[in-house]
């Protein structure tokens, strides 16, 4: 027999429909922004071979209320670790531009902070680019290898120190950036290419 | 062969229907009027944009035996670290409003008390809203990642954090409101709107 | 080739039957005495709606050797933790009875062991009824979510202060009570009832 | 591909019949004179309710090479923690006696002492017979259920000190008993019974 | 409910065809000319019994974008410890010569990293050929086999150290070949025989 | 999508045919000699009951280069602590050779060292001959038993202590023998008997 017994049942109601309110359509703006222009300066510096070519707001078929269209500019195969760095504070733009703007943040970057996880796992663990002692910790990623407690606390402190470097970076670049003038924009335009972005930023909006 | 033998049996009867006693009547009514209470006040204090809609004290079919209804007022999709922490905080109304009131605590709270748990676990580690280190933990609950103790102790520290802090907001809400005076007219009416519950504390009952 | 070599066999023979000896009647009744005591004393203070209403050492079909039987007075569906930590009191005083009147322990109490392990562990688990910092640490007892160290080493001092606890509060309440002769008693009648219970302790024969 | 490669084969023959050497023969007499020694030294003591009935050095079909039966005298369903504590010592007497008369020890024990390292673990584990805080460390062995560092060393420091207790009290007997002088006898009438052992012993030979 | 929430997809587009650019056939050069120089190297110090025969950048039908042949001299069945760590340190000369060349390192030495850590575990664990105290740490890679803290540190330590001095190897190595050169002569030539090298070499293009 | 893309192949060529080199003839000839001088000499002290009796360096059809066999000269069926050490050091005699002799260690000797490895465990954990305090751990190595920390560390000092003890014997065994000289013979004649051995060392070669 079951001790938990429910004394009550506190029911949060759910909308049923996935409308946007006003409030919400302007944090994907920003959120979009946040990602694009992270992309755009990175790209500017040549740390990475994407570049961002349309921003949108209008919601997806899948369920997401934005999109941010990253896109190389040649077909490259292989990745330095700079330019994965580039995609981690890329990632990392649309929660830190929330941030900075509207001075709380959502769980809509849920599914960017997942794959910040995992890349910067990875490339501790699989592809030999850990930020403790670069070369030294290869491994892969195993259930049937059983390390130390030492190695597993190595492990985790190199992938938080990605983390939190590409967050930095995120912010920091973000923090020069005509973030708010061009999520305006965007909430008017509904849709922003990559040419669009480049010509607002030249006009030196900022 | 088992060693385990059972000298006796200490038979604990237990009641065949689930007809509440009055005690336990005025247990639930204090309990609903917990949830509401603090839902109501962060609701006035824009901390939530959700509302209590309905109290009860009339057993459901799915065996709870009572019900406060929290409804948003907007079809929003995102959620505000502070939205989760009030979520946080109204849920723990029930147990709070018990102790204050009862002087005791009762395992009708225990489907409260997981899903705080469940909602603060999932807050420091899938959405980035860590109490520690602010967007610096991030991490997928995975059953093939491995974490070193570090990790896990730091894990637990800010999943305990949100649990305290819901526990104290929903307390020192709770100990400004007419807790008593509203649950005994619940254990009377049966049913409580959310319009008459803002009726009965527009009326300065307090 | 498996190394496990064994020399020779040291059979230890099983009796067949499960006639009790004298030695062992006693042993029940004074344990189940030892339950029953512990229950009455603790609904006297109004500590537990429960009551002892029968003890018999006339074994059960189940394969147990005797039995006290525990009911309610009401038909409650809420438990306090008073109530809860009554419980673990009183299915410890089968073993605390055998113990301060024959000065050696059996392991007839296994059973009873158990359950107050399992209560234990679910107080502090499932319910918010912990030793250590009442309310803040909830839990969901779950194989996918892993702990750290501090934590697992906090939930076993809770659930082992909740057993000592109990085992305390049985022991005191079983020394001032006039176990030897209301187990002779039971010897003899083989079964008391719960009135025959209070008759026996309302005349004194302390 | 896997890398390893057996250089060479280390065949160690083995033989094909288990007919035992006189050394053998030898050996088990004095081990089962142990285990039966011990057993009746505890029973006049009453400290178990077991006595030696048997023992043989005749190889049984199963496998082992000898055989010591030890009995109840009676019916007993319940079992105190000194009548485990003089199993334990019981188990312990065949290996002991091979150490005392030998010098060295053999793998023929290893029967024994898992049935030892067993029982001291449920003792500890499931019968709340702990060495180390008696009534307090009352557990199920599960494995849905992860214990903290500090109990699971506190676990194994119960159980090797029940090991230890044991031995400690099987060398103890043996060391004022004619060991070897029954074993003698034991080898040359390959069966002895548990009157002949009373004979024996109530001889003097000492 | 799920409160993963995906405010918006941060989509990376990738390249559908798999042609090299200009930049990464140069590294590809790169790095077979590290695997390759470091191979002929410890071939002619005697260090291992194999030897690279073909270098190539002419992409594979199996997806990998180049290749160095590296083939034994004989039919030897064993390998002593001295050629295994030839073998991590040829492994490590094609990252390491895009380290020296390019300054960056890229996720195309994934491949090679995976097969050090392999190796150097295997040679810890199930050789025989540790780092840390040569011959006692023997052991089954197991998965039914629980180590403590201490030995999985250890062993932890032990294939650090066999990665990081086949790392420091091929490093002092290629620090003194003709690597660029070389290179640019595969670049051109795009597949260069190893009696080729040898001659290049030879002919003292350093 | 995997990140883990393979720049290269680097493809390490692996010879058809297992028929030995001169060099590896000689080695396996060194490492037999090992195993049997190591087990002459224990079985001469009479610590252990089983004698070598024929080397070879006749490939065998299950892949193997070499053998040693190795007889026991009755039907023992029970075997002492003393005859298992013995064991360990027969098993490490192939290893050390080829140190002592060639100065270098191959993984010809890996499954000489899982046996030594499993067998050194298997004394600690279920024979009751620890190095660290012999009789009191007593273990079933067993899934379902959780250990702590103090007692896993405990297990793997006592079975690296067996390792090394034995690894010990075997050298300061071989060091006074004429291993070159019989390992050079049996180069020649390719196999030697038992009977062969010892009239080869009764001729005082040394």
């Amino acid at each position: 027999d079951n001790l938990m017994k429910g004394l009550d049942q506190m029911v949060m109601g759910r909308p049923s429909s996935r409308k946007l309110l006003d409030d919400e359509k302007n944090r994907v703006a920003i959120h979009e922004t946040g990602h694009a222009l992270v992309a755009q300066h990175l790209f500017d510096l040549k740390r990475t071979n994407t570049r961002p070519t349309r921003m949108t707001i209008i919601p997806h078929s899948k369920g997401s209320l934005g999109m941010t269209l990253i896109e190389p500019i040649d077909d490259k195969v292989l990745t330095t670790q700079g330019e994965y760095e580039s995609q981690l504070a890329i990632l990392f733009g649309g929660r830190i531009a929330e941030e900075l703007i509207l001075g709380n943040i959502s769980d809509g970057a849920s599914d960017d902070l997942q794959r910040i996880y995992r890349l910067a796992r990875q490339m501790t663990l699989g592809l030999g680019m850990s930020t403790t002692d670069q070369l030294n910790i290869v491994q892969v990623e195993s259930t049937d290898i059983r390390h130390g407690t030492v190695w597993n606390n190595m492990m985790d402190t190199s992938v938080q120190k990605h983390v939190k470097d590409a967050e930095k970076q995120a912010r920091s670049i973000l923090e020069t950036k005509p973030l708010k003038e061009i999520a305006d924009i965007l909430l008017i335009e509904q849709t922003i290419s990559g040419q669009r972005l480049t010509n607002l930023l030249a006009n030196k909006m900022i």
